[in-house]
């Protein structure tokens, strides 16, 4: 906990208001109460900064006359949000083994694991050799970690849930801010993952943690080997999703959707229920009606691909020229 | 082992037949003999059924008069699969160490592995730290896993095989069933992997038990890191797979094929001997004459790509307009 | 460090010139020195022979004239390369916990790490638990290793650095010779990983060895997850790469270039600083202006796009017969 002057130092900013108040974590302009600190970064969002429950928000100074709060004014804002999260990020302590302070119900624990400080593990589980759980994560009943898992700090796993071979869950979402130099800030994830009941995870799947809010992945899901599920995404009940698919922050998937392998997901798109994505399509809009899509080049000889190639990155002419031709003649 | 009759009362289907008899494990329905069970889930295997030397069939009663020999009756013949395979999983105990009855001849095992029930390991072998062989599993001569490597139970590892870190082998199928409302039912993979001689294997990359059969990787395979191996894939001798290609479920590639990274293989396609294919590829149809394939979108300035996208999604429709117009302007 | 005679035995060679010198390495003909072992496989780097420093070089016989030191003549040069690769392996020793040749100021290791010999960690380290730190490794200042990592031998990575859990680093490089029966020989991976300062990595990324000279990751470079960095990639400063990302050998990007999710890029390419390639393209030619690059089919309804992939792929036909028959009606 930090007063805002504090945090003004931290980055630099000018307070516009009570500089004594307590900061207690950071939250996005839409869900901030009281105690919290949020950040508008573009003007778009202007509407949620009128109406924010936010204790203060970090704007340039031209938003300032819409702001009803306590204001810190900066040039740059996203940079500047990226700094602050550094001063809210946990710190976790190395310990061998497992920590006095975890509540671990009838579970089998297979050996090298290390089990963090107030970790909650249900009944029933196991928990396979070399998996490694931070501090502050909740398992569920009857949920099975094989070995060499990586469970990062404060994330939550369901009842029945299956996580196999080098899985990890709560890496750090890739979120960096730019300076004028062309050099990134790692945003520190504040967020966590959340996890619920019968998931499947595939080997060597990574899922990252929130930035603010938390990463969720919904009642059975099944989720293959090799997917990245990055920062904030959403993935509703019964949706899954086959090997090497990756999906981008934000991305929001409906119910009982079946995504493809080595699908791409592009950021902030939102897939309604019951879509089905062939495999190797890349999601480059929103989905917003149930069916099948699909959106790759199917395979030719090496040479005929050579021919159409060329003519590939020319179609927008090529009709161009029709169009005029075709004119032509009627004349 | 179960009977029959205790079979039929974990799925609630009907016997017709002899439910006394013996069911020692579950087997595809073209190789299934005594004393398994099958099932067959679409009539178009119904001649492999009028043939079949499984002791007992799951099967919808529309299928029962050409069953020759005992049935379990049930309405949805994939999902009571799916759950008779929860019955047939090898339960694996958790021990640290190595296991009293393990057989290592003159291997070198580095710290904080374990190695369970029963594995043999070969001459020369170096198992590198924090590694993980499961119950079962048999490795060659020669051969050289890295570290946080697991090989999962009753796996099979040939001779002069290196094994690169973070390597998962045997990792659960992503084989699921969806009852009526929705749900995916789990099917535990029954099979194994069985890896032959001087196969080398990249980083992460993750290689899945088959579903009843194994999945099998041939003499003097290369793979790269990041690939994924779906369940029953077979990759014949001496073809090389370059990185973070995912290859699914039953697909079937020949000898010396070279395919290049990021190449997305759709399940259930064979591919012949001596097929090149070009990175970045989808193989979407079966191989059949040796030579190079490409199927990509050849990279452009974002703004063409923004004129081309348009006419790409119409292309039918381009064509369609232009055969009306010229055969008017011919009339 | 062997005398060319005993190369020359070990590869079956005939030598022209001094078979009593010594060979301590081996390096790419273009910078190879006195005491350095190269090879020619191909006539295209015959000027690089003529001005060659190397103490030898292995080569075809036509080659022999152009060579102005020390030949090694052999019939396929690049296996022959591939197997000597095999004499300047560096053998790592494996033992537990910490050796005591290890330098570690002040640095908090968790357990279960294993850390080699001659292994240098600066001040403010923190290694997570279950990682392995190779023979020969050297990491700056204020540099964090999540759990799980494997850093391999004589890799080196700067101050201020963040590495994801199931991380690689070090891995071998995917190179090797074919011989006459179609058999694949692995070229061992001399060179190392070199990481810059202020660096991070996404969880289970993996990134190669070089051949002979080393994969570089400059400063301030941001890796998501599930990236394949290969062999000899250099990755200029401040570049940032998104998740699932794969690329192959010998590629060199610029500064400041933004590189999308799922995007493969070809080996050997370059791509010049402040490069934005969007997620899922694939880079498949150099590209030497700043700019947005993108390649990708717009996705679609599966109905749609199986009409449209019929004349995707007679592209080439369509534009021929429509030249031909607006010719004809001009006539």
């Amino acid at each position: 906990m930090y007063t805002l002057g504090e945090i003004a130092k931290f980055i630099d900013a000018t307070v516009v208001g009570d500089s004594t108040i307590n900061i207690e974590s950071i939250a996005s302009i839409n869900i901030a109460k009281n105690n919290q600190l949020t950040y508008i970064a573009t003007p778009k969002y202007k509407q949620a900064l009128i109406t924010s429950k936010a204790s203060a928000v970090i704007l340039n100074k031209e938003l300032l006359d819409d702001c009803p709060t306590n204001a810190l004014i900066v040039d740059d804002v996203y940079l500047s949000f990226a700094k602050i999260t550094h001063y809210f990020k946990k710190t976790i302590t190395h310990q061998p083994g497992i920590h006095p302070s975890a509540k671990i119900h009838n579970a089998i624990i297979a050996n090298n694991c290390v089990i963090g400080e107030n970790v909650i593990i249900g009944n029933n589980c196991k928990i396979g050799a070399n998996s490694i759980i931070e501090n502050n994560v909740v398992i569920g009943d009857n949920t099975h970690l094989h070995s060499n898992v990586a469970i990062l700090h404060s994330c939550s796993i369901g009842n029945n849930v299956v996580i196999s071979p080098g899985v990890v869950i709560g890496s750090e979402g890739f979120g960096n801010a730019r300076d004028k130099d062309g050099c990134w800030h790692a945003i520190v994830h504040l967020g966590n993952v959340i996890i619920g009941d019968d998931v499947t995870i595939g080997a060597n799947t990574t899922i990252d943690r929130g930035t603010l809010e938390d990463t969720q992945i919904h009642n059975g899901v099944r989720l293959d080997n090799l997917i990245q599920i990055a920062h904030n995404v959403i993935i509703g009940e019964n949706t899954a999703i086959a090997a090497s698919t990756a999906i981008a922050g934000s991305a929001v998937l409906g119910k009982r959707c079946m995504i493809g392998g080595m699908v791409g997901i592009i950021g902030h798109l939102s897939i309604c229920d019951d879509v089905i994505i062939s495999g190797k399509s890349t999601v480059d809009k929103h989905i917003k009606k149930p069916g099948i899509y699909t959106g790759i080049i199917p395979l030719m000889p090496h040479k005929q691909w050579q021919n159409v190639g060329i003519w590939l990155v020319k179609l927008d002419k090529i009709v161009k020229y029709l169009n005029i031709k075709l004119k032509k003649i009627k004349d």
